[in-house]
């Protein structure tokens, strides 16, 4: 079977959702490619023309709605192992009539998956004849919590994008292009376990000002303070994301004691990391220490995204988010500082929450790190 | 300005698409990110949590709601060069606010784009207390002609994938394996001039039968008959995706046989092509030719696709497509005959429609070609 986890794992997953789209007073909820159905069945890749759909009713077992081309592929998975009902099709067919009977022919409230694209939607309203809602709702609260082995994936993942960073000074240094530190760290990437390069960013100088720069053919500078936040999957599909930030020869005084004060706010926030602790009060945490130091305008963004077989998903660590943190809830931590035209700062670790506290994924120094130059 | 067009290019398709939108009926389409995004204004990417939109009313002037770290990037498409109206919004204000707001405050019809995920589609349908409709109409008539500029950008990408199949018989060759071979075919495609590689389909032997198999660590074998099905995107977005069948050493002369009828099957489909016959009709030119020969249960899928900014659009080369062929239109024409255990072959070109017939946009020999052995 090629599914990261044994079929039992996948199972009690179903199990949930369907207790949970019962809950939300949902008759259905319809999945159809992308994290959602890799999370619930193993089930990779995107969406595509023809419809692939797993069919989860409040009442009643899933069935997996599939092109007939497909089949083969998506038996290969827990979809097999498990002998969930599959009711294929071929061009030509109405795959949304097969998505209605696996409903047992109607709803009076169903749900879809975010990622189920308009192009299958709207079909899916117009036969049904009800307003869809999303079923963000079910599949939140079931992905939101990870098991112990989807923890061990995100530290395996953490694991190979430490061994990055480690690597990083050694690619550092004035002279080299953005573009080309960034062609090796993708490389390195690989080589220490990722099977996808989900992103390289490397904002050096003034490019780390704007905390949404990729790379650029910006030549790196002696004295430059160099914005490197990487992640990718590992092959479970579950992401590795952390950032930390590199001085190429000496910065400047004031350069690196804001970024001290940084690293204070992140580890500020890290610590206030438990269960029942709101995520908008792990973001005031960091917000609070950058704040004491006159650099509360300098952060220009929430303080954090939570993690798994997608780079940004539930929780989000944001001004606003009374949400309180449950045991096994993994999520980025990564307040940054950003002065427009001049540099930037950004550390970032991935925390699992546990019983007591937090656990940190990523254990490379977080202080500035001077890089070769 | 980082688009592959000049203004003008896209300022005629917005032009085009507002009155389409008008013949369609609807008040307005919403064009998230994706493949009618990128063609509209140039903005390229993918859908994101944070809605990315354009707004198009049947009247007046299109509106794009973007988040506001993104504003930079979308500014420096046609968005910008075109001065269209901007509406940026951060993390807390409602994005769906604003997309009515470019509407003029309400629509009794609105359509989306195929690739808005159901995340945007469900709360813009509570905000406007209007079921969806598919913007599908209107884009795909807009879309699936293609301009004088896009067929020399589709040629450009035809160029680039018929110089990789020049390289193929040299990399092919019995004792590698599928997947060793198609890392450089992958390769390949870099340097000869694509910016992504979007497909890489090596299906030796009997996993030539299955028109699904992308690839394997099977070890090609002196004898075998290979499937190479190759595509990507050159600078400017637009594809190419062409398919040759190899013979690594001597060919089973029963199989090359039946190639030598899928070669003229294929042929003639494209011979058919022309203003006024309909996708069915060239669909059928290439089954007629396979059923003469007692072929045609071997031949498991549709004939064809459109390609343009994206490897499957419309028009759709399949029995039931009653559709007209148009001068502009570009497909692929790419039957296969598949013997399930044993081999398969596929052939395919991309063409496009012109005032008497078509062009071809492939032109390495169709004919079973030795590799390596």
């Amino acid at each position: 079977m090629s599914t990261p986890f044994p079929a039992s794992v996948y199972a009690a997953r179903l199990d949930r959702a369907r207790a949970l789209t019962a809950d939300a007073g949902l008759d259905a909820i319809v999945v159809g490619p992308g994290p959602d159905l890799a999370y619930l069945v193993g089930v990779e890749g995107d969406t595509i023309e023809r419809l692939t759909a797993l069919v989860i009713p409040a009442s009643g077992e899933p069935t997996v709605v599939v092109p007939r081309m497909e089949l083969a592929k998506v038996r290969d998975t827990a979809v097999g192992s498990l002998g969930l009902a599959v009711s294929d099709w071929v061009d030509g067919e109405d795959p949304y009539a097969l998505v209605t009977a696996a409903m047992g022919g109607s709803a009076a409230r169903f749900g879809v998956a975010d990622a189920l694209p308009a192009l299958h939607v709207v079909p899916l309203t117009v036969r049904l004849d009800v307003r869809p809602e999303l079923a963000t709702p079910v599949l939140r609260e079931s992905r939101m919590i990870k098991d112990a082995a989807e923890v061990a994936e995100l530290r395996r993942a953490g694991d190979a994008i430490d061994a990055v960073h480690r690597r990083v000074p050694g690619l550092l240094r004035a002279g080299r292009t953005e573009r080309e530190v960034a062609a090796e760290i993708a490389a390195a990437l690989v080589e220490e376990g990722h099977r996808t390069v989900e992103f390289v960013i490397v904002a050096s100088g003034p490019n780390g000002a704007d905390p949404h720069h990729e790379v650029s053919d910006r030549v790196i500078q002696d004295g430059d303070v160099v914005v490197v936040d990487i992640g990718g999957a590992v092959p479970s599909g579950y992401n590795s994301d952390s950032t930390r930030t590199y001085a190429v020869g000496t910065p400047d005084p004031e350069v690196a004691r804001r970024i001290a004060v940084l690293v204070r706010a992140q580890q500020a926030a890290v610590d206030a990391v438990r269960p029942g602790v709101t995520a908008e009060q792990v973001d005031a945490a960091a917000r609070d220490v950058l704040a004491s130091e006159g650099l509360a305008d300098a952060f220009l963004h929430r303080t954090g995204h939570g993690i798994g077989v997608t780079t940004h998903e539930e929780p989000y660590i944001a001004p606003g988010n009374a949400l309180p943190l449950r045991e096994g809830m993994a999520f980025s931590i990564e307040p940054g500082i950003y002065f427009p035209g001049e540099w930037g700062s950004r550390i970032e670790d991935i925390v699992v929450v546990t019983a007591d506290g937090c656990t940190n994924l990523n254990t490379t120094p977080h202080e500035l790190t001077t890089a070769g130059s």
